[in-house]
């Protein structure tokens, strides 16, 4: 049996989700695992947006149960922050003890990208602490995200994976996510199929 | 026992974080609960930066799995969405089955925040989904946050707050943190301490 892994990312918000999401899964496929990705189950109608919206959560969060890992696509997303449901989806699965990966397609680290939020206008306090002009504390650790998503990823001994992708392939680049899925294949054994 | 409340959110960055996390500690003391927040052990020095992010991920993590269940702040922070380190715990407390509970001090839903990112230019396409400058998806649940973050509240019973803090009192407010701990209070027969 092929351990399940469950794509997490803002993919799901393109026009093309649906090709994206399939490449991904094809090539997750060829690593020897199995894909589950937002969006295979097809969510009956609700009878308001608000119920469609829980009934997605519910389907999400049963897909997560049934993964033996996750992918995390943590490339910024409207902002300089990795999209909040991947995030959350990220510390879901490592409170279930899976196993976890994770990739961002920007290589300024969370320090820089957060001193470019500032405009680089970054000080060191009297604290010690470097801050911005509203006095907000940046982490500065070398880490792709936030300490609780990048340290939730490498204390568990998943692979976290840094490409520099063009602008115009800010969501469809797989060069990290093939990098995630080669390092999870040596973590793990996994024999890629035999047709392959 | 006391039942024991992590809480979570981005003020641990504010110039004033511990008499922010010391009030709102006192507030859960008030309502029964025993209060956990980052920043309350001191963590040991690392040779490195980034070892000393891992520290801290792992006793928040700790602290989390010694909880009994959490109050997550969602205000947006630094860009339209919440802090992706709150995302991860929120979604790191709902895959243990604890106690949840958002809230947010900013009153305009997740649908109306990504909105104003795209200035307004929000079109309905073609699949019938409302889409951005940029062809990206918005979701448009009447949530706070991303249906994952929301949903796994919800759908778990728990209370979500939502007030609208003075720009000032953006991560002071304690409006909306006392909402949720007067309804979990209430969901969970927790008694107030007899001093109080």
């Amino acid at each position: 049996m092929p351990l399940k892994l469950y794509l997490a990312g803002p993919e799901v918000f393109l026009p093309n989700a649906r090709e994206i999401l399939d490449a991904k899964a094809a090539m997750t496929r060829s690593y020897g695992f199995e894909p589950i990705c937002p969006g295979d189950i097809s969510i009956e109608p609700a009878p308001t947006l608000h119920e469609f919206g829980l009934k997605i959560s519910a389907v999400d969060e049963g897909m997560m149960n049934a993964a033996d890992g996750v992918i995390a696509n943590l490339t910024p997303f409207r902002g300089i922050a990795a999209d909040p449901g991947t995030a959350f989806e990220l510390g879901y699965m490592c409170a279930q003890g899976k196993l976890v990966a994770a990739y961002t397609n920007i290589a300024d680290n969370h320090y820089a990208r957060t001193a470019d939020f500032y405009h680089g206008e970054v000080r060191e306090a009297q604290d010690g602490r470097k801050r911005g002009p509203d006095g907000m504390s940046l982490e500065n650790f070398d880490m792709i995200e936030n300490l609780m998503l990048h340290g939730g990823v490498e204390r568990r001994g998943g692979p976290i994976a840094i490409h520099n992708a063009a602008i115009d392939g800010l969501y469809t680049d797989l060069t990290a996510f093939e990098q995630c899925l080669k390092a999870l294949q040596k973590q793990t054994h996994q024999n890629k199929p035999a047709s392959i």
